[in-house]
């Protein structure tokens, strides 16, 4: 199954966990329709110059950011970093993350989040 | 947890799937010591212009190629078509599919392959 560039769902969120200016996502495939995998979101996501997205924790689910270009400092459980094109992060099992574009160009990261197996009962 | 570019585990594989060439594979994460999803893998995957990955199938099992830069003639599980930097391909559920770099720049991906949840008992 192909999705071209243009025709990915995109939306716009402002403010996103807390964080400053928009956040552009591009959904590549939708759960449960596209991806049967428990994958709960594969998507492109553009961060103008000076927008971030918030601190947030990820529980019972991991989300990986791989920065496609850009430069960013994130949060990463409490800890700061500085990431450039190339580098990535995991962030899961009730750890917390946020990230921001301190750079001069657009910071482009491929976001995917997965959900963990539900335990056993 | 963060692992910046240079770092990745990376391996080099030829003529993987029957296809040509070398296709070199820096895996972002380990799955089941860093990856606790049924995460089977995530990679960024470079093809340098000729090189491809033949033809598979996925079953109980799906993967997105999401192009980070070059151009790419992928078989879309028995259908030809023409991939650019930004455009995605799923691929799971017993479909197959192959790529090949047919630019003559370097072709990069992202790569993801997540598990299908367990049938149950």
């Amino acid at each position: 199954m192909i999705h071209t560039s243009p025709s990915y769902r995109t939306e716009i969120r402002t403010a996103m966990r807390g964080g400053d200016g928009d956040v552009r996502i591009e959904h590549l495939f939708e759960p449960g329709t596209e991806l049967l995998a428990p994958t709960r979101m594969i998507s492109r996501i553009t961060l103008k110059p000076g927008c971030s997205i918030g601190f947030h924790r990820h529980e019972r689910e991991e989300e990986c950011f791989h920065l496609i270009s850009g430069t960013a400092e994130a949060d990463d459980d409490g800890r700061k970093v500085t990431l450039r094109a190339g580098d990535s992060i995991l962030t899961g099992n009730g750890a917390g993350h946020a990230i921001r574009n301190i750079g001069s160009d657009d910071l482009i990261l491929l976001a995917v989040i997965v959900r963990y197996p539900e335990a056993k009962q």
